[in-house]
C-alpha cells in the first residue's frame, strides 16, 4: 500500500544497466535521512536496461524541490526518471461508448476511494451515459462520430483532454479507434481494454471470434494504446473458463466480470505509478 | 466416475436435433432394465445439432450386442453413434522427440492406473527415452526424420500404428508435423499438445513469441491434429500468470507444469468417451 | 442459455434412485410433443438420490397446468419436483449494511437485464444506501438492529419479506445473523455471502484471522444461511493469490472483487432454479 | 532466475527497520565493485521488521570469504543475514511413505535440473519405493513405523539425516507425524504438503472433509513442520474447482496434480533462498 501524505515519493527510473545503481540511488535517500517504504528493481539482461521503483517518506522541507532534485540525480546516473508525491492523484478522463459495465465499475472503485485518482470528465460518442456521470458530479460532453466527422471529434476530444489537464485517458469500451495522429498529440498515455486474450482475436467482435474458434478460454486485456490497434504494451491480462454450452451472448455475460477486473487492475497499476514501457513491454511492480 | 465393469455401456451420439430424443434413448434403455448412471447432451441451436453421451448398466446377457443394438437403434433417429464397454480401454501409442515431461507424466498417470487406456509403444525421432520407455515394458521404435525421409518415416509410423490396432495417437511434443496425407491414412484421432493458448502464438517457438509480446499469461492447448497446423479442435487449454521477470527459460519452466496437465487432461476425456469433435470445435461432456 | 418464453419450463427433481426415472420424465414430456432444451441429472451413489434438472418448450395450450401436472407426475416416481415457467422472474429481497460492493454490483446486474429475477426491495439495519436504492425505484426501509430490538427488527424485516411475496432473501454483506427463530419462520432460501474460503475463517473478520495465518491465497463462499452460522450449503466459491506484501486493507480490497462476483453467481444460479440443496450440499447445474 | 556460478551471492536478511537499510548493504556491495542482479525488500510495518533478498555477482577472488564478510556488516547492522554462494546447492532429504507422486514429481524435476538441489537420499515408512529411489542412485532407508517404536524410528531418521549433512528434509506425502522432539533436536527447516486448503481441513483425510462439507474447491498448501500439526508457516497453496459429480476418488485424483505442483514449488522457492519464515508466516521473495 502507498503511503500518500505528501512528503512520500515515488519514482519510476530506467536506462543504461551498470553496477552502483542500487546503491547509488539508495545512497541519495540516505543522505536526505529519506526512509525508503519500497524499493524494487529489474534488469532486462537482454536489453540491458535497468528499470527502479522506489517509493520513500521524504524529511526534506519541501518534498516537491527533493523530487526534482532527485530526477536530475538520476540523470546523471543516465536514467530517465518521473517523480512525484505519492499525494498527488492523477487526473483522468474516461472515453467511453454504450457498453457501460468498465465504465460503471471504474466510477464506483473512484467514489469509494479506491482509487487513487481524479476523474475529470466523461467523452461518449453516444448520450446514454449522460445522467450517470452527472449524478457524479463530473463533466460529460458527447461527441459523436462519423467517418466523416471523425477528425473534428478527435479535435474536439483533444481539446476536452487539454482542458482537463488530463494526464490519462482511460478507453472504458470506448468503440472507435483512436488515430495515431490523435495519439501522437496527446502524447500522453491511453489505456484501452480489449475483449479479448490478445494477441489472440484483435480486431472487431472477439467473442464472436471466440466462440468460432471453440476455445475453452476467453480472455480480457488492457494495454497501452498504440498507433497500431490492439498491439500496445500489455498492462494486465486475465482469462475465464467457458465450455461448449457457452453461446455468445454467454461468453459476453462472462467477459464482463474479466474486462472491468482488468481494466480497473491496469488503471490502478498505472496511477499507483507502477507500469513502465519499453520495446511493446511492460515492467509491472507490484 | 465411470463404472467400468463389461456390462457397462458408454454411447457417443450426435446428429439433427428435433423432439423425444431424449426419450426415445432413455427410453430404448429403459425397456431393456438398464439403469442409467450419466445421461449429457447439448444442442448447438445454430446448428441444430443434438449431442449425446449415455452411461448405463446393461441387464443384457451379452452387452457387447446390446452396444451393436444400440447403435443400430440410433441410426433409425438419425444419429450416428459409437458405442463401447466402460471397460474396453483404448490403445493409445505415443509419439514423442526429446523433451520428455507430458511424456514422463502420462506414463506415470498409465501405470498408476489414473489413464483407461492400455499404452501400446512409443515412437520417436530421438533415442533417447528407450530406456525409460522399455523399463515399462512397452515397444519403443527410433524412427528418426529428415527432410529427405519423411515420406519414409510417416510410411513406417503408420506401419507400427496399424500392428499396434491404436485407437488413438498421442503427440506428447513430438517435435514433426504429421502430413495431411498421414492423418488421412491413419484416419483415427491424433491429440497434440501446443505450448501456447491457442490461436496466439501458433507454429514455431511459443514460448519465445509470448515473451517477445510481453503477454502476462501463457499457455497450453490440447487439440486434435488436422491438416491445418495447429488449428484443430480444441479439447483442454490452461493458463498460468507470467511477469516481466520471466525469461524465456522460466516460461519453458512454467508451462511444462501447464502442458502435461492440459495433455493428460484431453488424453484422460478422450478415453473416457466424453468428446465428440464437430465443425472444428469440440463439445466435452464432463 | 434458458430460453425465457412463458411456455418454457423447468423443473428440479430428486428422490430416490432408479432405473427408468430417466425415460419415465423424458417419455412424458414427448408424449405431450414437449421439445427438452437441457436435460442435466446426477445420483448420489452413495446416498441413493438421484437429481435432475429438465428445461423444455411445451406446446400445451395452457403451459402453467402442464407445469402442475408434472410435478403430479414426478411424485408418483417418488419425486419431489419444483416446476416453474422460466418465464417467471423470482422475486428477491435485499438485506444489506453498509458495505455496499455486493450491492451495488447485483442492482447493475438486476437494470442491465443480465439477472433473472425481480429486486422487491432493500432492508438495511443503517441508512446509508437509501438514496442508491430510491433511485432504482425500488422501495427502502431503515430496520435498526441493537441487542435489545433484535426480535423487533427480524419481525419488521419478516413483514416486509412477506408483504412483498419474497422468494429468495440475499444478504448483500449484511452485517447481521439471522436467528434460527427468523430462519424457521421465513421458510424460503436466504443466501449470505461470506469473505473467506469457508470452512476456513469463519465468524468475524476472516480477513484479519486470513492475514494472521499467512495465507497465499484469500478466498469468499456463497451459500444458504442455516441456523448454524456460515454452515449452510455452498453454492458457490472462489479464491484470489495474495503475498505477504498484502496487509489487511489490501486483503479487504481484492476480496471485494471476489465477493460480487461469487454472490452474483450465486444469485444467478439459484435464480436460474440450477441448484438443490441436500445434505448439506448442493448439486449446480451449470 | 539465478546466476548460478560461484561468484554470485545470495544473501537473506531480516531485522529491527529503520532508515537507510537499503542504501547500507548495497553501498557495501557497491563499494566492492559487486554487480546486483535482484534486490527485493520488504518492511512488516506492524511489527516493525526488515527483510532484504540480494543477489549480487561479486569480484572478490575469494566469493566465499566475502559472503561470510557480508552477513558479518549486516549483524552490524541489527540484522540476521544468511548468505550463500548461488552455486551451492542445498542438500534435500526425502520422506515418503507409499502415496507416490510428489515423490516422482520431485525426482524427475532434481535429474532434469530444473531444481536446484542436491537429493541425498530417500527415508520410507514402507519399502515400496526402494526400485524407484535406487534407480536414480540414491540410498533408500526403510525405517518402519509403528506405535512402539516410533522413538527408535525417529533416532534412525535422525541419523540418517545428519550422515547425509541434510539442508532441508521435505516430506512428500509422509503419512507419519513427526515429533516435536524430532523437529527440535533436527534443527533445520521441514516441508510438508498437506492435501487441503490450510486451515480448512487439517489433521486426517482432508479430501473425505471436503466432500462432506461439500466445499466447490478444493486446495493444497506446502508449509514448514512445526511443532503443531498443519499450523506451520505456509510457503505456498492452490486450488482446484471440484463440483457435486466429484466423488472422493475424483477428489484425490484431482488433488494429486495440485500437490506435486505446490509442493514442488515451495521445496524450489527454498532451495532458491526466497523464503523468510517469521511470527508463524513467511515472506516469499519471487
Amino acid at each position: 500500500m502507498t503511503h500518500r501524505s505528501e512528503d512520500t515519493l515515488v519514482a519510476l527510473l530506467s536506462g543504461p544497466d551498470g553496477p552502483g545503481i542500487v546503491a547509488a540511488t539508495s545512497g541519495w535517500i540516505a543522505e536526505r535521512d529519506g526512509l525508503i517504504l519500497h524499493a524494487d528493481q529489474h534488469s532486462d539482461l537482454e536489453a540491458g536496461i535497468f528499470f527502479q521503483r522506489l517509493e520513500w517518506v521524504s524529511s526534506a522541507p519541501e518534498p516537491a524541490r527533493e523530487a526534482d532534485d532527485f530526477a536530475a540525480f538520476a540523470r546523471t546516473l543516465g536514467m530517465a526518471a518521473r517523480v512525484t508525491s505519492a499525494a498527488v492523484r492523477p487526473r483522468v478522463a474516461v472515453l467511453v461508448s454504450r457498453i457501460d459495465h468498465c465504465f460503471q465499475d471504474l466510477l464506483y472503485r473512484w467514489r469509494t476511494g479506491e482509487l487513487h485518482a481524479d476523474l475529470t470528465g466523461v467523452i461518449s460518442n453516444h448520450p446514454d451515459l449522460r445522467e450517470d456521470t452527472e449524478r457524479h458530479r463530473l463533466p460529460f460532453h458527447h461527441v459523436p462520430v462519423t467517418a466523416n466527422t471523425r477528425d473534428d471529434a478527435e479535435a474536439r476530444t483533444l481539446a476536452l483532454l487539454d482542458e482537463w489537464k488530463t494526464d490519462l485517458a482511460v478507453m472504458a469500451r470506448y468503440m472507435q479507434i483512436l488515430s495515431p495522429a490523435f495519439l501522437e498529440r496527446f502524447a500522453r498515455p491511453v489505456i484501452n481494454i480489449h475483449h479479448s486474450f490478445l494477441p489472440a482475436f484483435s480486431g472487431a467482435r472477439p467473442y464472436h471470434q471466440a466462440h468460432t474458434r471453440g476455445v475453452k478460454l476467453i480472455g480480457a486485456t488492457a494495454h497501452y494504446a498504440t498507433a497500431i490497434l490492439d498491439d500496445g504494451p500489455i498492462i494486465a491480462q486475465d482469462v475465464a473458463p467457458v465450455t461448449h454450452r457457452d453461446s455468445v451472448p454467454d461468453l459476453i455475460r462472462k467477459g464482463r466480470d474479466l474486462e472491468r477486473t482488468v481494466f480497473a487492475r491496469a488503471v490502478r497499476l498505472h496511477c499507483e505509478h507502477r507500469v513502465l514501457a519499453y520495446h511493446n513491454k511492460t515492467v509491472v511492480f507490484e
